[in-house]
């Protein structure tokens, strides 16, 4: 749309239409200073006093610091200014950040409605219970939890899986299998604030809930390479790494080990790339198992093909059967070659049981992109019936970091069809009649709510993208015409009201 | 859409067709229950130990009480079930509830649009500071407020406008005034739970900043009035209360209040409807209001008409000529019959300073639906300059309520455009290649993940609403065709899979 300003070409050129707009620049006053910070000062310094006296007598209902309003000395002392940025580790959207936000949520939200999932969404704050799992998970380290006023410990979510199983129990037999569920939510974790990590970051989930079979992880997977191609991702900017975390119960089961240590174990092993390996072994030794168990567990995680796999666990197990299914409909579904099979993929999460998979960058630069996999387990922990399930998280960080790596982050910009202005200050009721009657057949309006020059509104015109100025002016009014400009073009009509759209 | 089943005309009155279906019905099994929790009983029953004895170990992180997985016996005792409810004061949104909010935002932000107002959001989780005003407001007392894991005092935000000014003071110079932004954000109110109140509500917010004058009060009416419009709302249903706090302004001018006992007053005369008059004469007499004051101040809060007001104030203040104006544009814009001038009328928060508003129900049955108003001393008491700026909020309960009153309440249901199903296990990679051309063009696709009988996937059909059942047999595969059937008419014919759409 043009961004540029037709203010030159709309007074040289169009000299009848001048005959409207002259008289305005002498009658309107520029009531607003274009800074931000110097309007309307004389009035501020009347509120600053009060405010002050305010501040002196702050204090906090739960006997915390109150930071901002500092007690400091009345009438001509300095007010402390409030932090301005979001708590460590937040955002702010505004606009532009916004458009883009919604931007890859319509993304989302397309792709899972194309899959026929039904959307869903939980209290951002849950009960602390949700998240207490045994198995070392980093997640519960960095759990933002706190006690509310009732002294429930509460948490905020730092994932959504748990509340979706929940919710599922809480429905019971009132809903039909399988459930196709999506939710695009907001998360947190209460980490180190290192490497621009923040404290928050939205998570699209998709899950299936009842379906047993390796059709349903496939399902997934389809989903978000659908949403990727949607975005200009390709199979050369990115691949998912897939393996079962059958594999490593049936070597842990060689050996022995119990199968309550089963998501210790892979929580552990999740950690591989970040911590050494000899800290690793040191870990699972911690956690019972022998030296030959660990020796044999590293060397199955480096395994790096299926052929290599079996040979290892031989083919009649049910790793090698879903991984084979897996490949096998990858190549049905079209996207075969976005997958590869790597047996150190186990994902940080305790709960899974089988396929595990997660995106990648294939340069290598970021962390996962995503990740999910089958949990059948999840319901019995919470004291339900198992109900077979798997899902996937999609966060919005490492994602919008890869867009702008490849160049492929949209440019949103404001756009409005309309911008309607008075041209008297005694007209502004009647451009905001002229506003409503395109509203009402859908066109959106920026009506000019001050006395401004047309300098001004055509300044502002360029900002909003607006395609048409729409001027209210007293001789057009008494025929109940209004007069039309095609910013683009330069066009310009008279209109009456009525045809206005 | 057909919600009956088709199964009964399906198979009688098609015998070619069954052909392809009857084979299925002997070599399929239905693998699930139907219910939902006698699924997969066996392999429960294993992880079932597992889960208790990971439950036996388990710890708070916090030292808090863990709550769910209580140290209970394992092998054959009983994992305490989880509360499957959301945390007190909190809701769940199941994909009919979401289909709901989703109905009610997605007209919150198109009419947002129409008026030109860019979308924007801030964290839910501020600085605790950002809410602490010495006004003696209902807010402050509901606060749910946390010291976090850095010892920062933070608070769920209670409501969006001390955010929206934060940004605005942080964005600073970048940008160009007036502002006019909107947001759809979940609030938190620590409340005593009664009367259905919630903790938790989602709140629609529109602001202009910058702009001094009324118009910018009556375009933020005239938005909320083409919501209700919209909706199916109409001005027999609901109305404007209108006033200005510059009525009270003046009176305590009269009796040499000083200013800054402003916020106070108002916050306590906001309770006058809640509480008995003997209270708020109390209360107000603590503020140091004289007898006398609060006498003449009770007596013009029950003012109800414009001509009353300006014979108690005199025509020269700027209360009587902001409403009038305030009347006058409602004119134009074509609303004046939702308007109502009602001195009682100040809103809860302290730091109205104009026009204030609040929308009613007329019959009186219900809470006020939205309010809102001029708030052009915020920002200095944030430290910065002041910016004249108004706004509104309107929460996402009151309104479903009104409408159910009405009648008027939506019935949205799932709809997918296709069901597709392969006739055969073998079939399936080959159905989900016909699911994905359907999506590719556009068409949303309700895949079915393992074998099924037809009969359920009829019914399965009904409950999503699928326009059209698209079956992948054998003998059409081989030909490059699927069969379709389209489910209102029962019309069916084979195609080929290119030509899918």
């Amino acid at each position: 749309m043009p961004a540029t300003p037709f203010s030159r070409s709309f007074f040289v050129s169009q000299p009848r239409f001048n005959y409207y707009i002259t008289p305005i620049f002498r009658s309107l006053t520029c009531q607003l200073s274009s800074s931000l910070f110097q309007f309307n000062a004389k009035s501020s310094t009347v509120r600053f006093h009060c405010a002050l006296s305010q501040a002196a007598e702050t204090e906090s209902p739960t006997g915390g610091r109150s930071g901002a309003l500092t007690p400091t000395p009345p009438v001509t002392g300095e007010v402390q200014k409030i932090d301005v940025n979001p708590p460590k580790g937040t955002r702010d959207f505004p606009p532009e950040e916004m458009r883009m936000r919604n931007w890859l949520f319509n993304n989302f939200k397309e792709v899972s409605r194309l899959y026929g999932f039904e959307e869903i969404d939980f209290p951002v704050l849950e009960s602390e219970a949700l998240y207490i799992r045994k198995a070392g998970e980093e997640i519960k380290d960095q759990l933002y939890c706190f006690e509310d006023r009732g002294n429930r410990r509460v948490a905020l979510r730092p994932e959504l899986t748990p509340s979706l199983a929940r919710l599922v129990i809480q429905k019971g037999k009132s809903v039909s299998l399988p459930l196709k569920w999506f939710t695009v939510g907001q998360c947190w974790r209460y980490e180190r604030m290192t490497r621009g990590r923040r404290r928050e970051h939205y998570q699209w989930n998709m899950d299936i809930i009842g379906v047993p079979g390796v059709m349903a992880e496939a399902e997934l997977i389809s989903s978000i390479v659908t949403f990727f191609k949607r975005i200009g991702i390709t199979e050369s900017d990115v691949g998912f790494k897939v393996s079962s975390r059958k594999v490593l119960q049936e070597v842990l089961k060689c050996y022995g080990i119990p199968e309550n240590m089963f998501g210790k174990v892979c929580v552990i092993i999740d950690k591989i790339e970040k911590i050494p390996v000899d800290e690793i072994k040191k870990e699972l030794k911690t956690v019972g198992l022998s030296q030959e168990a660990v020796q044999e567990l590293l060397q199955v995680l480096s395994v790096k093909s299926l052929t290599e796999l079996e040979e290892k666990l031989g083919g009649s197990g049910e790793a090698i059967a879903d991984l084979k299914q897996l490949f096998s409909l990858a190549e049905k579904f079209g996207y075969s070659k976005w997958l590869q099979f790597d047996a150190s993929v186990v994902r940080g999460l305790a709960y899974y049981t089988g396929i595990v998979f997660e995106g990648f960058d294939r340069e290598g630069k970021l962390r996962a992109i995503c990740g999910g996999g089958r949990y059948d387990h999840l319901f019995s922990t919470f004291g339900a019936d198992d109900i077979p399930a798997c899902g996937f998280g999609f966060g919005d960080a490492v994602i919008v970091e890869l867009l702008k790596e490849k160049g492929l982050l949209p440019e949103l910009s404001l756009q409005v069809h309309n911008i309607v202005c008075a041209l008297d200050e005694e007209l502004q009721g009647y451009a905001a009649m002229a506003a409503n009657i395109l509203r009402e057949k859908g066109q959106s309006v920026d009506l000019v709510l001050e006395s401004k020059p047309l300098k001004w509104v055509f300044k502002r015109a360029a900002r909003t993208n607006a395609e048409r100025l729409v001027l209210v002016g007293n001789s057009e009014w008494q025929k109940g015409m209004v007069r039309v400009k095609v910013l683009s073009t330069g066009e310009q009509y008279e209109v009456k009201l009525d045809d206005l759209n």
